[in-house]
Parts: C-alpha cells; structure tokens; sequence
C-alpha cells in the first residue's frame, strides 16, 4: 500500500486533561510507520501522522495528576489540522464554559479531514455543536451529561467507540483502540496490527 | 481494607522515553483511589499512591514524537521515593551510558520498597546492576540487547511482566498490565478492578 500523504495530527491539551486520555493517541498516531520493524520508529520518514500538542496559549499546561505538558503551539500560532482529537478529563468542566476553545475546536473541525474525541472530550464536541443530530459515546460515568448537552445527540451505550462522521470513543484506554481504528481505515489494517505489536497493545481485541 | 500509607511514586523522564511507557503507569498510580467511584478521583484523599516524574534536571525533555514534559523534580530535588518505574524509549540508549542517571537509579532502588521497569527501561536497571542474577524481562526486540547487558540476567520472552524482587515488564502497553498487577498486591484485587473500569482498560486479561 502506497503511503498516504502526513496528517497534521493535534491533540488539545488542558489543565485537567486525563493523561492516558491524550498519550494515547499520541503514542499510536506517533508511533505509526509504514515501513515495519524497529528501525524505521528512528525516523519519521514513513510516518502517516505528524503529531502535536496544541493549548490555548503555549504556556505548560496540568494534566490530571500533576503531569506537566508543555504544549507545542498555542491556538494562535498552530499548523492547519487535518485530524483533531479532543481528550478528556475533569478538565473538560471548564473547557465547555470556554468559549476561545470551543471557538477554536469548530473552526478546526470545518477544516479537518476526522474530527475526534475520547471520554469527556465529546463533552467539548457537544458545547461546540459538533455532534448536533449524531450517535456520539463518552466515559461510561458521563453519559447522561452528554446527553445533558445537546439534546439531539443519540449517546451510544458500552461501546468503545462510535463514528458517525465525527468519531468519539469511550474512557481514557478506548481512545488508544479508536486510535488504532483510525490508523487501519487510513493504512490499512497490516500497518495497524504491527503498530499494535510494537507497542504491544493487544489489537484488535479477541 | 484499610487504605494502605501513601507511596512515593517516582516516574523517570528523559529525552527518548517511550509516551505510553510513562504515562501508562501514570495514569494508573495516579487515578487509584481506595474509596470507588467518581467523586473520590476529585481529590487524592485515598490515592494511595503520590505519583511525580523526576529527570536529571529539572528542565523540559522530549520524549518520543516530540511530546514535552516538565519532570516534577531533578536528581537533586526529588523526595524519598517508595516505588520507582523505569521507562524506555529509544532514549535508552543514552541513559545507559549516563553515569549520573545509573547512579541515581541505584540509590532510589537501594531505599525504595519496589523497583519497577517498562520497556527498554529493564536495559538502565541491568546497567545499575539491578538485575544481575534475576529474571527479567524488556520490549521483545530488546531481548538480545538486555542479555547482553549483564549475562547473569535470565530473558525471560513472551510475558507481560517478570516479578523477580525487581518487577520488570514487557513493550510499552505491557507497563499498565503491571501498573495494575502492583496496584493489586498493594491495595487488592478490588481497588485495581475499580480503577481499570473506571480507565475503562480491561484488566485483568481474560
């Protein structure tokens, strides 16, 4: 399979963004090669995805637990986007209220080829009319919030993950196999499984 | 079960760790929470452990793709530590010919009750002198290089992770298999349960 060209991958990043909910798409989308092997992760000469952080303002940022992440760009100065994942986390509570990223996560996702969330990041989706009419899933422990949000969403029940244009997944750790969904539909499924081998994440599940 | 004393949970960070092979243990030690549910994630009132990522100097790393962490505390800063986690990455590769890091590994293993790496991470302990005439394990194309590290080692291929006084585990995603596994010795099987539902990741493997 011919490599397609680099998506320009940003991962919002906020104070209260759950750390397993944004590392691990990083790690899939960063990790992909579509050369196998050890060798070809020392470079990013066959890598689909060009992954970055991106904040409100470049300034380091508290995940949950304390991890402080520097993100890459803020939202002034970030590269056009081609695949945007919104992550989760307690977080989410004061980013739906914010009305510079939900400004932000619409103009990215009018543009973006695969607009993504994982758990509460479809919180923000939500806020900013992004799964208005569509079947969308979150944290098994936020549902009814969502549904809270715009009353127009269909929220989809123990599911790890749900596309309907706008591809949202379940807690934290589903973010890392609707990861390795996106990778198999846009590199096919080989370059998907050996990129779970290497990582050694157990995909696709039994 | 009473809520055991709170662990001192040191996560090396250096440029070239692995993201998943420190943020997956992260998450897991710092989303435990003796007491279930939602709420009691809000504060560390029964977090049993107190998780903090430590590097040489305190100045921002890049770990693999580009991600920028700023580690908590430096070699000189870090407080007493009860439960190590020693990450890989390509990053490795220096850090075992970094005296300063090797020595700081040895005198946090000397004191601490666990000694634990992910990955790659098994070659900085071998380097330290932690494994010699153990059984461990690494990343599955590091198992030559980890034997060839301290031929006292025994290799041990195809596990999850290896408990031989030193708890080693297996590539990557295999470090949150043993986040669990210790959080289930430390807190019971219960508590690690609770907190794979509530990361949604499923443990323990079927």
């Amino acid at each position: 399979m011919t490599a397609p060209s680099r998506w320009n991958t940003a991962i919002l990043v906020f104070d209260g963004v759950e750390v397993l909910d944004f590392a691990g798409p990083y790690e899939v989308f960063s990790r992909v090669r579509t050369v196998p092997g050890m060798e070809s992760r020392r470079t990013d000469d066959s890598a689909p995805f060009r992954v970055f952080t991106v904040a409100r303002e470049a300034r380091t940022i508290r995940a949950t637990g304390g991890l402080q992440i520097t993100p890459d760009f803020g939202f002034a100065d970030a590269p056009s986007v081609d695949l945007v994942v919104v992550p989760g986390g307690f977080g989410t509570r004061a980013v739906v209220e914010d009305a510079e990223t939900l400004e932000w996560v619409r103009r990215v996702a009018s543009t973006a080829s695969l607009t993504t969330s994982v758990c509460t990041g479809a919180a923000v989706l939500a806020r900013a009319g992004l799964l208005a009419g569509k079947r969308a899933t979150t944290h098994f422990g936020s549902y009814d919030w969502l549904a809270s949000l715009d009353a127009s969403i269909t929220v989809v029940r123990g599911v790890r993950f749900v596309d309907d244009g706008v591809v949202t997944s379940a807690g934290v750790a589903a973010g890392i196999d609707m990861a390795f969904e996106i990778v198999a539909r846009r590199c096919g499924a080989e370059v998907a499984a050996e990129t779970a081998r290497y990582i050694e994440y157990p995909w696709p599940r039994a």
